[in-house]
């Protein structure tokens, strides 16, 4: 009556894999995948199969085989038998000369766009409303290959130094920066809203692990589209006790950064290649204070911005720019925002409290990382709360982390679409976003 | 002008951890953590003290030493600096003897409990309402460390099969599994929720890259509270082509079951030791249909529920029970289940339309994974739809990745905290949730 799994397994049992079809030369085997390209030459007919180990040719010249591919478009799904035979002009180094074919799923509409050409020519939302046929191109294959490596090398490089993983709640009672930009929930009959970020949530767990780290979806309810946001993207969050100040959250995600794009170079070599990515170098970064990033604009470029109190995104161009070309860096370090406009829980420095212990981190002109030390004194926060007006009553759990004792700590946040924006040049992030979420778009 | 930033950490160059204090014997070392307990014998006072890496024992007699103490309630954040000896009395074989003591952060208002006990003896809404210093306790770290590895493990057995990791949205346009039960979002003008799993998602994104996964929160509006379900929690996806059916999909997650409690035995001894809890042995799991279910239920227990659709909690316990006499196993899979109780995507049974290919598997009977096979021929797909009275508008795009090209596939969920839940014998889920979600809770 009961029974027990045999082992049993479609896969092992019946397919042999593109990659490996090299390795199997002589042996008569299927591949299972999808038809990419389909040519003719001199009544031999030659396909090209995808699946997720690549792609391998595969060789017909039977007249009733061909008979079983009529009226069948590309992305049809196949299986073709036969034997595996060397061929150093076929990629890989051998070809499947096919005796038998499967259609396991016809597609039979004609496709909305060509997904075998090598570049992709129309418009942005062309292919985002075609999404769930559109990523399948190669291209929009590899960039999703590489945001899984980054985040994955992200955690790769937070193990190591004995972060812990934490899932902290998306739907929160009040919202996380205490400011606007936040998306509502009806949460059953009470105010609720989408976490901005796992902020107040991270320094919380630093009382309990000391080092946390989380890799998770974040909303800003920002109303405008531009090429660099997203509402919905992924947030790489780290937090740490027992630092001096912000100096040592810029030494470890330097670090961090360093291992990430070493690790990306060889496990994503293909992906790189396709997408013409060149991975950066990381020596020691050069670091410049906010009021010097304001004078190197002014002397560089001849906009006066000394009188604002943060950068512009044509700022953050100019500044990569020139780090670029003044110390061959992709990346440029700056420290020291004006304290009013960075977050309350933001850690003035001694010296100067107009100043915060702070830090963006410019990626090829774009800010990739904001990071800083974090006010962990009660009494410091809780007087800078009601200087900003902040109504601490949704904020009781956040200060007992801090009333029953915190260490001196900071963190810093990736955003995971922005590096792999700026990794592969795409110059709009819903490029390399599967399924972008903004003002316009909610679908598919 | 422009600094960089010297090989500087500020932990490096100071900090002892205390897991290092025994191979630091004969060295003045300075140990950083939370003060977990004092107490006095003899003249003599004994503190423990709490770090990342566990803890260790710090002696001093100097009675000036004990006046920077005075008023200190535990968890005070203490920098202890002395010369590290050998004692086998101690923890890990090794104390410090303390010359200096400097408090990092002062605590100096009483504890509203004892952190510092071994068990949690108030009920469990005293202590979510307290999480962020309830959380610091030994066993919720340590229930807090599984959970973290549990879905590392998981990542790492999906990683080793070829999977790729996937980011889906959580804000979507229509309810995911064409119900109730989703929270509306207010997405700028538009109607939003937010998803309900990334089912959807992770199908069109097999017609990508053949085999994904997705570990992410997922949002269920059920406006009950019990012991086993969470408005929000952590679901670990995983979805893949070319199976024959959801027999597939059970071998495979049964295979990703044993190495997954395999690397948590050994990573995670101590905290499986401190919380009582029993890695469960994976042999091959038994099998039952869903009928037989019935019929063991009625045997065995002498309820007749062969009537109804689905399973109760109540049933699932005694199936939990009675694989375990029966089979020894703290597993069992229940499949087919009755096609009209399952989502429109199911596959139903070519031998049985009204039975679906589909199973889930009970550990220690409670419902830890659900999953199947689905429907991937797009008429039967569009049929069902109109069968169920569902509008395919919203789902568009979804219909897209069937329209042009899908093969066989299947997948399934499992409920990350449930796992923990059932590997460390919570009675309820929310004892193992940092900060659960649920009809009455919204906070921290």
């Amino acid at each position: 009556m009961v029974g027990v799994i045999q082992p049993r397994d479609h896969e092992i049992a019946t397919r042999t894999l593109a990659v490996d079809l090299t390795a199997n030369v002589g042996n008569r085997v299927s591949l299972f995948g999808w038809l990419l390209h389909r040519r003719t030459l001199g009544g031999v007919t030659f396909l090209i199969l995808r699946d997720r180990s690549g792609t391998a040719q595969a060789v017909l010249d039977d007249p009733g085989l061909l008979k079983v591919l009529a009226g069948l478009q590309v992305e049809s799904v196949l299986q073709v038998t036969g034997v595996s035979v060397q061929d150093d002009r076929a990629r890989g180094g051998a070809e499947l000369h096919v005796d038998t074919i499967n259609v396991l799923t016809p597609v039979t509409e004609p496709l909305p766009f060509e997904i075998n050409r090598p570049t992709l020519k129309s418009g942005l939302d062309f292919w985002l409303d075609r999404a769930p046929l559109a990523l399948r191109h190669a291209n929009k294959q590899a960039v999703s290959r590489v945001m899984a490596s980054v985040a994955s090398e992200f955690r790769a490089a937070m193990d190591r130094r004995g972060f812990i993983e934490i899932f902290t709640p998306k739907i929160v009672g009040s919202a996380t920066e205490g400011g606007a930009n936040v998306f509502p929930v009806s949460y059953f009959d009470q105010p609720a809203f989408l976490a901005q970020s796992p902020q107040l949530y991270k320094q919380i767990m630093v009382g309990v692990h000391e080092r946390v780290y989380e890799v998770g979806p974040v909303f800003r309810a920002e109303p405008h589209a531009t090429s660099r946001h997203l509402n919905e993207y992924i947030s790489l969050d780290l937090e740490f006790g027992f630092i001096q100040d912000h100096r040592d959250v810029m030494t470890l995600i330097e670090g961090v950064l360093r291992e990430m794009f070493e690790a990306l170079g060889s496990r994503n070599a293909e992906d790189l290649k396709l997408l013409n990515a060149v991975i950066p170098a990381i020596d020691t970064l050069p670091i410049v204070t906010f009021r010097e990033a304001q004078e190197i604009i002014l002397r560089e470029y001849g906009e006066d911005c000394r009188h604002e109190p943060d950068l512009a995104p044509q700022h953050e161009r100019w500044l990569g720019e020139w780090a670029l070309r003044q110390h061959g860096s992709d990346f440029l370090f700056v420290e020291g925002y004006p304290t009013a406009k960075r977050p309350f829980y933001t850690m003035p420095s001694d010296a100067d409290h107009a100043v915060s212990n702070s830090f963006d981190l410019l990626f090829r002109g774009l800010e990739l990382i904001t990071g800083g030390q974090r006010e962990h004194r009660l009494d410091h926060l809780t007087a800078i709360m009601t200087e900003r007006g902040i109504d601490p009553t949704p904020f009781g759990g956040y200060l007992d982390a801090f009333r029953f004792g915190m260490p001196a700590e900071g963190g810093c946040a990736i955003g995971l679409e922005r590096f792999v924006t700026q990794l592969v040049g795409a110059s709009n992030i819903r490029e390399v976003k599967p399924f972008p979420r903004d003002i316009n778009r909610l679908t598919p």
